[in-house]
């Protein structure tokens, strides 16, 4: 019921004038061919699921600019010329490093207790001794802004709130500020450390990592994340009224490294025409073993453009981009960025919101591509995907280039329950349901074939049928 | 439908004879009172929250010896004196102490990668270095007891199963096997440590400990659990083909230490009679707060016998038994069996089965007291809970003394969540359901009041009704 207002609303807000809504409501013709792909998708693809089971098994969690991201990108290299794509090649750029060492979190008083906590992202090491101050507790990052600084400085802030499970992961926007922008704040207002309520809507001891980056000439200091029941239990102990004080050890090390990107290619038929960019990220957190995010992405878009291969030649280039260092700061795509950002490319496409099922397709393709990107909804209907906005797509290591203004297509998938695992140990394999997987693929594939052209069969006499 | 069922299998199998059974088809009437009691508590009652949420906020975990064991008999006693019990006290018994130190378990090849691990009970200490071997894995006891000496010696051996959710909590039985046996058979055979799946049934990277001991002659060996995930991720890895070596640091400390029951009392109207035992454990695990095993066991027996104490003075005494050191060994049900177990009991009943609805009752209350059963039974029964057994009651603490002859009631709470949570980090006070705690406490306050005898009110000018 909900998800058929939203179509309404969205196709309504998209088509404005009446000429258009007319257009729109002319029924959209799918190609028997590609729904016979998007079909076959759907029953059978095992693509996706063999790069995500492999990756995930045979190297495990990636970090940015480690070795283990290095053994992922070698897997990457023989993995996909394994899978017979063209032009297999890493491209390597410069990277900060930086790697996590012992961590605890132990109330001293009033009631003595360990908390689960995680190091984020770039938090400054306390050493093994640890730091040992009293808690001063926010609700909000605007809570800890209006603070004067005397009631911070020289203690361990804390800033709680209240993520929830939302379908298109927007709750991670405000529930991702405390540990975005808390540190620097908590910093500049002269806190020795700062621990946050895990951006996460689950109720497991498993704290969520994820990077933040000392602004504003801010000091670095530990910045940690405590799981959401530690976070609830911490409010219990503050709502008793006593000072509490907090040991709290985040060793961690810093260093520059090299990561990569990983690109593969299916040559279109016609080599001057602009190519299509479909792609995830290759690392991951450290915590688990990335299944979710992203070994799931580059799988679902690397299972779709082998599908396209196995029917044939696309008119279009299709470039496959597994990006490496998102995690830390969109590193792999700003690097992809400067090197190609300025040439054209048909479309940009990225998976990396988990592997759950895909309920809505937006797209900016432009004015003059409406109709193509009705086909691509047309097309995804039967899969329950809603077609959204004509005007926006988004991903991650894409983002900048379509904020720069390059065409793509977004596919979203379900966030309901994205955030109970993102970012901690338990992003692991157990968590991708086949079955929504290959809905996943089924989508790509379809999309895919509509943006690459047509596609020539290969010249084998029990597949040709003209 | 299922539960129907259930239902009339086991009064079939409870009632063989044809006079039983007619007897059993009389409508049995409940007590006006007792039916107020029971829908006052399940509407109302605060105190099992009050206990459960003051426990493990304020003591936290409570390993069986420790400290925080300690500190958690001083609060009990704070607590029942401040409820009105009477003769409240602590009985103290010496108990071996084993503590958790620092522990990590590393796959150094073919994959290199961490698997969340947690050691049992008396486990070993491999010392800060660790010990590093090959993996030899079972997928049982059986398998690990059939296997060649030869094949286990030097080894790191890993047991596997596949423990599943139950109602009655039956698959613990052979789900906990490789925990309980596990160790000291793959010590006999020669390996240098064993690590087993956790006996869990949740996926979450949550190792669940417990206790082990080292029997048969056995020498203790470094033994721990890895998660359910990761019990996966290394069946993926071993089917690779290769071996596959893991390095296992497993710290730990034993000593002797102080454990201790506390008691509390309402004393009946007439002392003469013997008393009614109802009790839940004291003592946790050290991973989480210990909030379904038992805070919440010592608080719905003991919210019960506070709400029979606010009607008045009951015929026999009620004795509260919050019992030290279950987790270990069931110390404290034994010291509580040599103090008192030759004497006289009314009845036994625990609550250690986490705080979801309880949805059987069964007993063993003797052929002459049938009646009394099924007057229990018709006083649970608008609670949604079927009447069971007349032959056979359980409990942990308690079981050695039901076994002895002594009679009991078990009130047996919906288990399918339980090992999700039991012996792990996420065992807390959010996984508790208000809801369904306050239907404990209704269907206890209801056996209780019938076991209890009549309840003569207090002289309360407003409260009295005659």
């Amino acid at each position: 019921m909900i998800r058929m207002s939203l179509t309404v609303a969205l196709l309504v807000a998209a088509a404005a004038p009446l000429a258009a809504q007319q257009q729109q409501a002319a029924p959209v013709i799918v190609d028997g061919r590609i729904a016979a792909m998007r079909d076959d998708a759907l029953a059978n693809d095992h693509y996706a699921w063999d790069i995500v089971e492999g990756l995930t098994t045979e190297v495990g969690q990636r970090l940015a600019g480690t070795d283990a991201e290095a053994r992922a990108r070698a897997w990457a290299v023989k993995r996909l010329t394994a899978m017979g794509f063209a032009d297999v090649r890493v491209e390597e750029f410069p990277v900060p490093v930086w790697t996590r060492g012992a961590e605890s979190a132990e109330i001293l008083s009033p009631f003595p207790q360990k908390l689960a906590v995680a190091a984020l992202g770039n938090s400054a090491s306390t050493g093994p001794a640890g730091v040992t101050g009293e808690i001063v507790a926010y609700n909000s990052v605007e809570e800890l802004r209006a603070a004067p600084d005397a009631a911070v400085k020289g203690k361990i802030v804390f800033i709680d709130h209240n993520m929830k499970p939302t379908q298109d992961g927007s709750s991670y926007g405000p529930g991702g500020t405390p540990r975005r922008s808390g540190p620097t704040l908590a910093s500049k207002k002269g806190a020795i450390a700062i621990i946050v309520r895990s951006a996460g809507t689950d109720l497991h001891r498993n704290p969520h990592t994820g990077v933040q980056t000392f602004g504003d000439g801010a000091t670095p200091i530990p910045a940690g994340a405590i799981s959401v029941p530690d976070a609830l239990q911490l409010q219990r102990i503050l709502k008793r009224g006593q000072p509490v004080t907090l040991r709290l050890t985040l060793v961690s090390q810093t260093r520059q490294g090299t990561s990569g990107n990983v690109i593969a290619e299916i040559p279109g038929r016609d080599p001057s025409l602009a190519p299509i960019l479909v792609g995830g990220h290759l690392d991951s957190w450290d915590l688990g073993t990335g299944a979710i995010d992203d070994a799931s992405g580059v799988a679902i878009a690397t299972a779709a453009a082998k599908r396209i291969m196995d029917g044939g030649r696309p008119l279009r280039t299709i470039r496959i981009v597994w990006f490496g260092s998102e995690e830390i700061g969109l590193f792999g795509g700003l690097d992809y960025r400067a090197r190609y950002g300025k040439l054209p490319h048909y479309a940009l496409l990225e998976s990396d919101f988990g592997a759950d099922r895909i309920w809505r397709v937006e797209s900016q393709l432009g004015k003059d591509r409406l109709d193509e990107a009705r086909r691509i909804g047309a097309a995804l209907a039967p899969l329950g995907i809603v077609t959204g906005s004509f005007e926006e797509a988004d991903g991650s290591d894409i983002g900048p280039m379509l904020a720069d203004g390059l065409p793509g297509v977004g596919l979203s998938q379900d966030g309901t329950r994205y955030f109970d695992y993102h970012h901690t140990p338990d992003d692991t394999l157990d968590k991708i349901d086949p079955a929504q997987l290959k809905q996943n693929v089924a989508a790509w594939t379809a999309a895919l074939a509509i943006l690459a052209g047509p596609i020539e069969p290969n010249a084998s006499p029990t597949k040709r049928k003209r």
